[in-house]
C-alpha cells in the first residue's frame, strides 16, 4: 500500500502493483522508449531513401549508349509509403503511450486495457508494414525473372541499404510490441496466480 | 467451484473461470475455429494460384507476333511462398491451440500463458505474410513505372483474383488473433477488477 513508505507502487488486489510489478513497469517504459526510437528512425531512414544514378541507355544499336539520370525514391513505392506511415503512426502512439504508462504507473484498469488494445493494433500495423517493405526490397534485391521485374539494388546500392536498415529498425520496434503484450499478460498473470 | 453443480467451469481466484469466463471461452473456441478455416483456405487458395496465358511475342518487326504460353504461379514469388508457409504454420498451430483451449477450459495457468505467447507470434507472422503478399499483389495490379516493373493482372486475372481472396482470408485469420489476445487480457482483467 502507499502507506508502506519507500515503494510508491502498491501491492494487493485493488489494481495496483508490487515490487515485481514495478520491475515490469520499468521494463515497459524501456520497451516503449525503444519503440519510439526505432520506429522514428525507421520512418526517417526510409523517408530519406533517395538515390540518383547515371544509367547507360542505348537509343539505337549504331550509337554509343548515353548516360541517363534515374532516381530511386521510397515515395515511388506504395509499400514503402505504407511502411513510413505505419512507423510514423507507431512512433506517435509510442510517445503518447509512454506518457500513459508513466501516468498509470503499472496499475491495471481501463487505461492499461486501452493501451493493451492499441498496442496490439500497432503490432499488427508494424508487422504488415515490415512484410510489405521487405517483400518489395526482396524484389529490388533479386528481381523476379518470371514476370520480368528486374533487380535494382545492383544500381541503387545506397537506396537499398536504407531500405534494409529501416526494415531492421522497424522489426525491432515491432518485436518490442510483442514484448509489451507479454508484459501486460505477465503482469496480470502474476497477480492472478 | 466445481461442487457448485451445473456449471462445470469454476469461479473464484484459483485460476478457474465463472459464467463470464465460460462465455469468453466459447468465443475463444469460435475464434480459433475461424482461424483454422481462414488460414487453411488462404494457404490452399494461394498455393493453388496458377494461370497460363498465351502472350503475343514480337520476335522481329517484320514478322507477325507469335502467341507464347506464359505461366504465373504463386511459387514464383518468395513473398507468396512466405505467405503460404505463414498461413500453414498458423493453421497447424490453430488446430493444436484449439485442442489446448478445449483441454484448458478457459482456466488461467501456464498453458493459457503459453498459448497467449504463441498467439502473439502467429499474429506477427500472419500480418507480415499479409503485408508481403499484398505488396507484391499491388505491384502485380498496378506495376511500378519508376523501376520498370510491369503490371501482370491485366493478363493473369484469375491468378490475381486468387491472390486477393487469399490475402483477405488470411487477414480475417490474423484479425482473429487480435481478438484472441483481447479475450486473454479481458479474461484476466475481469478477474482482476
Amino acid at each position: 500500500m502507499e502507506s508502506n513508505g519507500k515503494n510508491s507502487l502498491n501491492d494487493g488486489t485493488n489494481g495496483k502493483v508490487g515490487t515485481k510489478g514495478s520491475t515490469l513497469w520499468v521494463c515497459e517504459l524501456v520497451f516503449r522508449l525503444v519503440c519510439v526510437a526505432t520506429t522514428l528512425a525507421a520512418a526517417v531512414v526510409m523517408g530519406d531513401a533517395k538515390e540518383t544514378e547515371q544509367v547507360p541507355l542505348q537509343l539505337t544499336p549504331s550509337l554509343p549508349a548515353v548516360l541517363y539520370p534515374v532516381t530511386a525514391k521510397s515515395s515511388y513505392s506504395s509499400a514503402f509509403v505504407y511502411f513510413i506511415i505505419a512507423n510514423a503512426i507507431a512512433c506517435g502512439y509510442s510517445i503518447i503511450s509512454l506518457g500513459g504508462a508513466i501516468a498509470n504507473r503499472g496499475r491495471r484498469g481501463k487505461l492499461a486495457m486501452l493501451i493493451f488494445i492499441i498496442d496490439e493494433l500497432m503490432l499488427a500495423l508494424l508487422f504488415s508494414g515490415n512484410g510489405a517493405a521487405a517483400a518489395i526490397g526482396n524484389v529490388g534485391e533479386n528481381g523476379n525473372s518470371h514476370v520480368g521485374w528486374n533487380k535494382i539494388c545492383n544500381v541503387f546500392t545506397k537506396f537499398c541499404s536504407h531500405v534494409k536498415i529501416s526494415v531492421i529498425l522497424s522489426l525491432v520496434g515491432a518485436l518490442n510490441y510483442v514484448f509489451l503484450a507479454l508484459i501486460s499478460i505477465i503482469s496480470l498473470h502474476k497477480k492472478d496466480t
